[in-house]
């Protein structure tokens, strides 16, 4: 029998997901939101996690296990990525995911990631792959990406400038460059391509 | 047997839900992505239609059935809803939506609120409830909203005002009057709490 956690922030999709794995007879299927997470990966030992990159929560915890020595002691990643979103794609192959599920596919790509996943190999659905050459090439640096990031979330560039500790017209700089770098009109374009592209 | 269409964007979660639906004896489920939704509704004359309000393709769905006469012919209509979008949840009121389910509820609510608009009775989630009394004081009239929602997609004062047939003082106006009345600091807070908010 193979462990299978899914991590999912919605009750109702995270029910959903189960009920898809769980018609897997060799399949053992558990779920939980963030919260519970870690405790509940270290509880139920899973063979395999499933993460949706979508989750307000997923870019939190593909960082923290990219923190995680050891590599056989850790549990295998199977992320469900939307086509079109490098940015999330890159953080979930930082974290060492070995499986790559594309949202928009068949739940037999899922089920087959899961088991190769289990034992230890990799599963790259092929309409992500023009999405990982385009993650291979990050277009901000990480400094332009925070500065982007709190402009998001509504806070002024004097905010941002105290919050980082720089100056206000260093700020302006980053924020010029981030919307030049992903060929936006405007700071508001420049956000929601680098959302989109899930870079910020 | 109900007959129960499952519309969602994501290929993966529509086959998820798809998976707990079909776990009831008494539903007979079907499931389409949006493009096809139109045509699988005439071909397949389903009972209830089940759409997740936060898919990008719902709010035009909605507004499109918002303008279909005839309410006894008609499908009946059960949203899947996240609690703090009151906006969302206009829209599905508008369109004579029967069913509220909160997303982060259990799959059972979901199963009586299908049965329920099946037999033409109303469902809301008590945990929607708050947010059903936010949804009756829109904040912003119209013309913010549109102003708010071209901003929202990188346009520029010039643009939108061109777009929308305005002087550049008016769009202005518009985007401070929305800014002052959702609460925020600045017009990218206005976007990111109205499209939060789903008002936008």
């Amino acid at each position: 029998m193979t462990r299978v956690l899914v991590l999912h922030s919605v009750g109702l999709l995270r029910s959903a997901l189960m009920a898809l794995l769980k018609a897997e007879e060799s399949f053992d299927v558990f779920a939980s939101g963030w919260c519970t997470a870690r405790r509940q990966a270290e509880c139920l030992r899973p063979d395999v996690c499933v993460v949706d990159l979508d989750c307000p929560g997923a870019a939190t915890l593909l960082e923290r296990e990219q923190d995680e020595p050891g590599a056989e002691a850790r549990t295998r990643l199977v992320v469900l990525a939307t086509a079109g979103r490098p940015g999330a794609l890159r953080k979930a192959f930082e974290a060492r995911a070995l499986g790559y599920v594309d949202k928009d596919g068949s739940p037999r790509r899922l089920v087959r990631a899961i088991r190769q996943a289990a034992e230890g190999e990799r599963f790259v659905d092929e309409s992500l792959a023009f999405c990982f050459l385009e993650a291979s090439r990050v277009p901000l640096t990480a400094r332009e990406m925070s500065v982007l990031a709190r402009a998001a979330e509504g806070e002024s560039i004097a905010e941002i400038a105290r919050g980082l500790h720089l100056s206000n017209g260093t700020v302006r700089n980053y924020m010029a460059s981030a919307t030049r770098k992903v060929g936006a009109r405007n700071r508001i374009d420049a956000i929601r391509i680098s959302q989109r592209a899930g870079w910020v």
